[in-house]
């Protein structure tokens, strides 16, 4: 059992790299099964190691570090592939994942304990992009929205944190 | 100036996405050679932050992110090109990307100032295993090594680190 919250996040990183071994055969549908499954196994994990008493340094980054590739590289090799102008899609690939990165980068060094999300959590805007890519047909529109996505989780909006526990994780 | 440290590990962060691009379009010599960009930009970005007195716990994070897409992900894609068995090449990356997860997580929460590495750093094992996708021609052999590279990470194997500069990084 003690192992238990950080095999659960290795899920969600294994889970990451199905979504890109996936989206390199073509298989686009079950990527994004797997970015989902990622972020099943993500919002667990925390839950997980509360209960087993065991919400260590080691499991905060390895989370994180599983975020990057599951919600921040995975949903952008789906990006990769549409078929758009090769600049702006590397541009709009670029944003999101510098801002997943800072965005994760200031969670573990901050450790902000408000009852608040300030930016779109990693995982949501993953999700979001998730869902414009397969309902916008305008490859641009999707582009563009993506690059406000990565804006929007380094903004300063604040949104309310419905898993509000006192020491609830916040990527 | 105060930046250039983050923008150096943002290059590197964005060297392993073009050598993911690269991969995705068949082109293996510029992923690779992206990959050897990224690790340049990661070997200075601590020493720049250290000579502009900017060396935060934001920085190091951020590198740690960047780390895990440029030296566990980029080269683990690379991998899921080749022709052998889709099983063994999945729990191939699957062993390597968790383990340099491991690896960094741990770097990040123990903060060891040794002035060994304990274990394989990840960028070494990186490049490694670049220069056994191009060097083994027999895809279980390569496979073999890639997991071997996984477990030398997370090992206990003592190395001297000749960057021993006090407050020198370890990832």
């Amino acid at each position: 059992m003690k192992y238990l919250p950080n095999c659960l996040t290795l899920a969600n990183l294994i889970s990451g790299l199905m979504s890109i071994y996936c989206t390199m055969n073509g298989q686009l549908d079950l990527a994004a099964v797997f970015i989902f499954l990622g972020a099943s196994f993500d919002s667990v994990d925390g839950r997980a190691a509360r209960r087993v008493g065991n919400s260590s340094e080691f499991g905060k980054e390895l989370d994180s570090l599983a975020d990057m590739v599951t919600f921040g590289t995975a949903p952008m090799v789906m990006l990769l592939t549409t078929e758009g102008s090769k600049a702006i899609k590397l541009i709009a690939a670029m944003i999101f994942l510098a801002c997943a990165a800072i965005r994760l980068a200031r969670f573990n060094s901050e450790q902000s304990s408000l009852n608040v999300f300030i930016g779109i959590p990693v995982p949501a805007a993953a999700l979001l992009s998730l869902l414009a890519f397969f309902m916008i047909n305008r490859v641009i529109v999707y582009y563009i929205l993506v690059i406000g996505l990565g804006f929007l989780m380094i903004s300063s909006i604040r949104l309310p944190n419905f898993k509000n526990h006192p020491d609830q994780k916040e990527s």
